[in-house]
């Protein structure tokens, strides 16, 4: 029933389009921003924000009644409200390339630059250091192919101050390509009030979920292995570790909130652009359990290049139910690439860190 | 994590509601209607509608900035937009009554009954046979207590032409309480173009969010019987009756559509009512996948009688965190109660007709 994963296996899968992460940690720091650079001629998008603390801008515009239908890159930041800045280095860059909506004299464009924050403030010790304008001057150039290539997932960009139950969040991403050629892949940066983890089993709520592609490319993951039911020792400790925090209080300790884009190469209108972000969120709710709390502003973006033909009412079909898929692979990934971090204001410990015996080879004939 | 399961693991734990179904079946028939009939003083109610293809009315009225707040009871209906007219014949006799909105004059009420219907249009075999106003009369008159004590949930009311991913769908309830004595309870109509199934595995998807309670009164279920994982060969039969299915049509041979209700006896305001509302359609994502296509018209409303409290920030975020666990298990339980029916249309099968090795006693000493 599951699509094959494109060739990268990531958003790149849908060509034109480029990912830049900046990101910096230690002196106080542990936070970033990914810059989703669309094709020079834009791209039609949507959203869909459903959590009940978002930070967000550009949203409006994207409303299907209204009259811009094409962006010309998304930001994705931590730093909460104040990361929306990074939109302002965006758009400054992309004016200075010329790139935008075309306002009638020459060079005179206003690039429409979407962004959604996460919650990170203080995970690195000042609450002070967040993502500024040169962070996404500086994810916009890498994503423009400046430079080393860096990691396209784990704890990177806006994914770099990122926890999800405790655990350290981080940024994912995959990719399926339907029988028709169409390719839908999503880039989640993964941080929630709610967990990744089944507390009743130790295994990730998304990983059934998972393709055999999906455990390539993962870093300190075992190359190709696929995660197994904790051992029962770690699991004890786990809900050790969850009852206590639990106990220090009822609300969550922070705000959180996941945010991300899933993108196709079809013909999409700026309304099915929402509805494959819609789709979307429903992936989340596979991955994290709970999901779009009070305290999460969990908002995804659709974006469509238009290389391809529209789909017929199948295609569309075909692709919302993918976008859920490629969501909640994306935020397994994430999770599995994520690295343990220390900061003067705690610990984050990954995934593969707190349930080590998940990444042992299978035993049983039947674990896969 | 889990809450406790209420006295009668439905909806009714949540003091003041009354459920009552009302169906035909045979003679081209398979429709019925539901009624959740509010305490003489209405309950505050919200709405969230996420499918593509959504049948309902009233659900403007419940937007946060209406007047109107409270509702006096909720229509859940087989018919398509045809079933719409059940409200008709629900609003007459809260009429007769007394109960309603007032408008000053003595017995000048308007009762206000929101409503959302399913498609299960032509599965008796006759498709002009959909529920009209007298179904919702009946309903009504079930839901306060005429006759006798009817099944709750299974092959009944709105759930009575319901199917899910090919097998037959119908109407499931689940209950919560919460540690500070908060009761949240679903009631979902099963209705969806996604299946309930994991066809890499055959267990249902939602299986994981069972508690014990829910496997008891799922009529023929056996009693307390947890779902194992089916059989090699029933799943190959699934798989091969569901690639056929996908061989005739791309496109889902019909409409469907969950609806549904998350209650409790909490004080919410609608704003709050629809955001439980919302949570419960993370719940849904965890039991149908896809869900939310543009052929399901899923709508979920959110109901607070208002008995209790106004909770806090803990409280409101444990609510939303249990309206997703109940809605997933009122959603397992509809399809574990519901009965295999032939028609004139077609043979749906029942969950445990299509996987009976599923229902078998456990062997492996860790299989629950």
């Amino acid at each position: 029933m599951q699509p094959t994963a494109g060739p990268t296996n990531s958003l790149l899968d849908v060509a034109g389009l480029g990912v830049g992460h900046h990101q910096r940690v230690g002196d106080g720091w542990l936070s970033g921003t990914t810059v989703v650079r669309c094709p020079a001629e834009g791209a039609v998008a949507g959203a869909d924000v459903r959590g009940g603390a978002p930070g967000t801008r550009e949203t409006d515009l994207l409303d299907p009644r209204n009259l811009v239908e094409r962006v010309h890159a998304l930001v994705l930041s931590g730093g909460s409200a104040f990361g929306l800045a990074a939109a302002d280095g965006v758009m400054r860059e992309l004016y200075v390339q010329g790139r935008g909506f075309p306002m009638g004299g020459p060079g005179d464009v206003v690039p429409i630059v979407p962004a959604a924050v996460c919650f990170d403030l203080g995970r690195g010790g000042d609450f002070g250091a967040f993502p500024d304008a040169g962070f996404g001057v500086a994810a916009l150039a890498a994503a423009d192919g400046g430079g080393a290539e860096p990691a396209l997932q784990g704890s990177v960009g806006a994914g770099t101050g990122a926890q999800v139950g405790g655990l350290r969040g981080g940024v994912g991403t995959a990719s399926g390509v339907l029988p028709d050629g169409t390719t839908v892949a999503a880039l989640v940066v993964v941080n929630a009030v709610g967990s990744a983890v089944d507390l009743a089993t130790g295994e990730l709520w998304g990983a059934r979920h998972l393709v055999a592609e999906d455990l390539t490319g993962l870093g300190h993951w075992p190359e190709g292995r696929w995660p197994q039911r904790p051992r029962p020792e770690e699991l004890r400790a786990a809900r050790s570790a969850a009852e206590e925090a639990n106990a220090t209080s009822s609300v969550p300790r922070s705000l959180a909130t996941t945010i991300g884009v899933v993108a196709t190469d079809a013909a999409l209108d700026p309304a099915q652009c929402a509805r494959l972000a819609t789709s979307g969120h429903d992936g989340m709710a596979r991955a994290v359990n709970p999901i779009h709390t009070m305290f999460d502003g969990d908002s995804l973006f659709g974006l469509a290049t238009c290389a391809r033909d529209a789909p017929d009412q199948a295609g569309v079909h075909a692709m919302l139910h993918t976008s859920g898929e490629v969501v909640t692979r994306a935020m397994v990934r994430a999770v599995l690439a994520a690295q343990t971090v220390t900061t003067p204001a705690g610990t984050w410990r990954s995934y593969l860190d707190a349930f080590p015996s998940a990444a042992r080879p299978p035993t049983a004939p039947d674990a896969r």
